[in-house]
C-alpha cells in the first residue's frame, strides 16, 4: 500500500489538482509495463488536470475524482470553504504561498472561518487538512480517504483490466466541471454505455463498517433501475460482500453523467466512511478490499 | 378515453419507467396504422426508457414526461421521496418487491416518512400512490394526472400530426437527465428550433379551472419573449380558450432545453390542476380539451 | 462615452433582449469600418438574441452579457423578480404593454412585490429600473452598470483587437441558457481554450473603489489555478492597477463555461460596483479604465 500512502500525502484542493495529476501520470508511466494490458494514455493541457486511460475495447468507464475539499484564504485572516469540509476549531491546516510554507489552525464556525497563522496569507491560497495516516488491522484513518481510496481502487483495477476506461476527474468536490468534457472525449473516441463511480460514501444507520462495499441505489440522484438490477445481480452471484445504500442526499460524478447528452447508465459503488470530510475519515480495510474485488468482477461481467 | 385510463393505472416512478415505455411502444405500434402520418419510431436501450416519434419534416418537438413522483423505501420502515410528492398521512401506497405485492399507508411528515407495511420492504423499492380515477361531467380526478394527461395529449396529437417530433421523456420529476441526450439525438437527426412542453401546471390565484389551457409566460425559467409572442398571437387567432400563467417557481423539461447547447425556443403549455402531486389531482375536462385543440393548431402554424 | 449613455438607456430584461441586440448589431455594423481588424459577425435567429464577433484567429473569447435584472408583472398588481433585483420601496419602474407606456413605483418587500400603476399591467410584462445616469469626476452611477459597462468594455476592445472572439450573451441574470449554444458554435467554428468574463463585480471588505479592476480568484465557482496564475502574472508585468477578489458567492457566464463539454479555462475580470442590482449602481471611472486597459493587454498576451 505504498502508493496509497503517497496518494494520501498529496495536496490537491479542487481547482488546483495539477500536482496530483503529474504524480498519477508518472506512476502510470512506470507501472503500466507490469499491467496485463497496456493502456492508451490521454494527458496534458487538452484535458486540463485530468487523466484518462483506455484499456482494450471499453464497454464501461470507471471515474475516480482526484480533487479534495479544503479551504481558500480570503482577506485578512478569513478562510472560505472549497467543497464542504467539516469546520472543527483547532484543526491543523497546511499550504503554501509565495512567502513560503504555511501551517496554522482553523478557528471559528460555519458563520465565519479564520486561521491563526502569524503572518497574512495571500488571498486565494489553498489550504488542506494536515495529513495523519493511521492504518490498523481493521481500519484506515486519515484525511482525504475520500477520494484517495477511490483513486487507489482505480489504480488496483488497472493491474488486471482488459477492457474499459479508467478516468481521473477533477472538481468533483466543488460543483464539478471536468466530467462534461471527459464524457464528450470518451463518447467521440471509444464510447461506452455504462459507468461506475469509484468514490467513498457515508456510514449511516443502514450502511455500516465491515459489511462490504456499498452499491448505491440512490443519493440525491437516481440511477436507472434496469442498470442497478444488473449490477446487484452480478454482485449477488459473486463471493464479494456488499451492502445496498439508499440515501436522499449527496452527489458524485454520477450527477454529471445523468445530466450529460449521452445515454450512459451509471452507479456509485464505494466503501463507506465515518467522519466524512474531516481529517479523521475512517474506512474498514475489509470494505476497501470488497470494493477492489467487486470492481474487478463488474468490469469483466458488465 | 380508454387509453387515458390505462395510462393512469401504470406505475412508473422516476428511474423506473421501463414498463411505461413498453406500454407506450406497444400502443404506438398498434395505433400508428390509423394515424394520418406514419411516424418513424426510435425506441430501445440506446434511448434508455424514452420513446421518440418523428412525423414528416419536423419544425417543432412536443415533449411529454412519462415518469411520476413517488417514494422509495430506505432502511427499516423509512421512505424517502422521489420528486416532490405531497406527504399526507394515511395515503395508500402500492408497489412490489421480490417478496411480492405491497399495499401500505404513508405515515409521518416532511421530517420523516414511514410506511406501515407489516413486513420489511426491500431497500430501494419504489412505491406509488394507489390510483383512484374519478371522471365526472366537469372534472377528472386521480393520481398522476401530472403527467399522464400530458402523455395523453401527445398521443391524441399523433392522430393527425403531419410534421413534428413527439417525444416521451423520463426523470422529469427528479432532476431530469434524459432531455440532454434526446435533444442531441433530435438535433443530429432532424433538428428543430421550437419545442412545446406537454405537461400539467398549477391552479393558482391567476390560473383557474375552466378558463382554458395555460400558456406559461414563465415559471422558475423564462422562455424567450419573441417565441411567447408568436404563440400567444396564434392562440388569440384560434377559437381555443386559453389563459396566461406567470409564476416564480416550478420547472419542467423546458429547463433542460433552456440549458441545452442548442438555440431552441420552448414554451410550457398545459391544463392546470388542483391538489398537485397528491393522489387527488384534479383537472377540468374542458381545459384538457383546450390543451388538445391548441396543440393541434400550434403544431400546424408554428 | 456617448455609446455608454446609449447602452445605459436600453431596456433588456432577461428573456427580452432582442432590442438590445438590434442596437448592438447596428452599432457594430457602423463602427467596424474604423476598427483595426474587420470582424466576422454572427447574428440572427440561429443565435436567438446573441451576437458574436470573430476577429482574426482567436485563442481567447470575451463574454459580456447584455441582459439586465428587473421585474415581471404577475396577476393583479403583483410583480415577481427577474434575476435578483434589490427590492427598495418607492423605486421607479418603467416598461410598456399593449395599452401603452408604464411608469410606476415598486412597493412591498421580498415577501411580496407590488406596483402602484393606476391601471392593471398585462401579465408577463417586463419592468426595468428607471434610468438616472450620473457621471462625475470619479464615479459613474446609475442602473444597470452591471453589465452595460462590461458590454462597453467589450466594444472598446473591438477597436484594436487583432485575434479573439467578442461575444454578447443573454439570460446571465436569470439562470443562463445562451452560453451552451454560443460555446458549441465557437468550438465548432474557431475554437478557443481561454475565456474572459467581462462583467461587473461587488465592492466588498477586500475589493474597493479606485484600487483597480478585480481579477476574480473565485466566486461560487473556482477557475483553474494554472490559468489564474498566468493571468495574474501578465497583470503584474503590466502597468495596470488591479486587485484580487476571493468570494464565496456569486456567479457569472463563467459557471456555464466551467460546466460545458469543452476544456476551456475562464476567469472573471471586471470593475467592482457598490449598490449592486439597485438603480444606483456605482463604479469608479479609474477602475473602469483599468478594466479596459487590462483586457487589451490580456487579449494580446494570453
Amino acid at each position: 500500500m505504498k502508493i496509497l500512502n503517497e496518494l494520501l500525502e498529496l495536496k490537491g484542493v479542487s481547482g488546483d489538482e495539477s500536482a496530483t495529476t503529474q504524480f498519477l501520470y508518472k506512476y502510470v508511466e512506470k507501472q503500466k509495463k507490469i499491467w496485463n494490458v497496456l493502456p492508451k494514455i490521454f494527458f496534458g493541457e487538452d484535458f486540463h488536470d485530468c487523466l484518462l486511460l483506455k484499456f482494450g475495447n471499453p464497454r464501461t468507464a470507471v471515474f475516480a475524482h482526484i480533487d479534495t475539499i479544503g479551504f481558500m484564504s480570503r482577506y485578512d485572516n478569513q478562510l472560505i470553504p472549497v467543497g464542504g469540509p467539516e469546520i472543527i476549531p483547532g484543526t491543523w491546516l497546511v499550504g503554501e504561498d509565495s512567502l513560503g510554507a504555511i501551517r496554522c489552525r482553523l478557528q471559528g464556525d460555519e458563520e465565519g472561518i479564520f486561521h491563526d497563522f502569524p503572518r497574512g496569507i495571500e488571498p486565494g491560497t489553498c489550504l488542506s487538512f494536515e495529513q495523519n495516516i493511521r492504518i490498523g488491522s481493521e481500519f484506515i484513518e486519515g484525511a482525504y480517504l475520500d477520494n484517495r481510496l477511490g483513486v487507489y481502487n482505480a489504480l488496483k483495477l488497472c493491474e488486471t483490466l482488459e477492457n474499459g476506461w479508467v478516468v481521473f476527474s477533477t472538481y468533483e468536490e466543488h460543483g464539478g466541471g471536468s466530467m462534461p468534457f471527459l464524457l464528450k472525449f470518451i463518447q467521440e473516441n471509444s464510447p461506452i454505455k455504462q459507468a461506475l463511480i469509484s468514490d467513498i460514501t457515508w456510514v449511516t444507520e443502514g450502511v455500516k463498517h465491515h459489511e462490504g462495499v456499498a452499491i448505491s441505489i440512490r443519493d440525491k440522484f437516481i440511477p436507472r433501475r434496469k442498470f442497478l438490477d444488473k449490477i446487484i445481480s452480478i454482485a449477488k452471484k459473486s463471493q464479494v460482500q456488499f451492502q445496498l445504500e439508499v440515501e436522499n442526499y449527496g452527489g458524485s460524478d454520477g450527477r454529471e453523467i445523468q445530466n450529460s447528452p449521452y445515454a450512459i447508465d451509471w452507479c456509485f459503488i464505494g466503501a463507506p466512511e465515518d467522519h466524512v470530510h474531516s481529517p479523521n475519515e475512517k474506512v474498514s480495510l475489509a470494505d476497501l478490499n470488497s470494493m477492489i474485488e467487486l470492481y474487478k468482477i463488474l468490469m469483466e461481467k458488465l
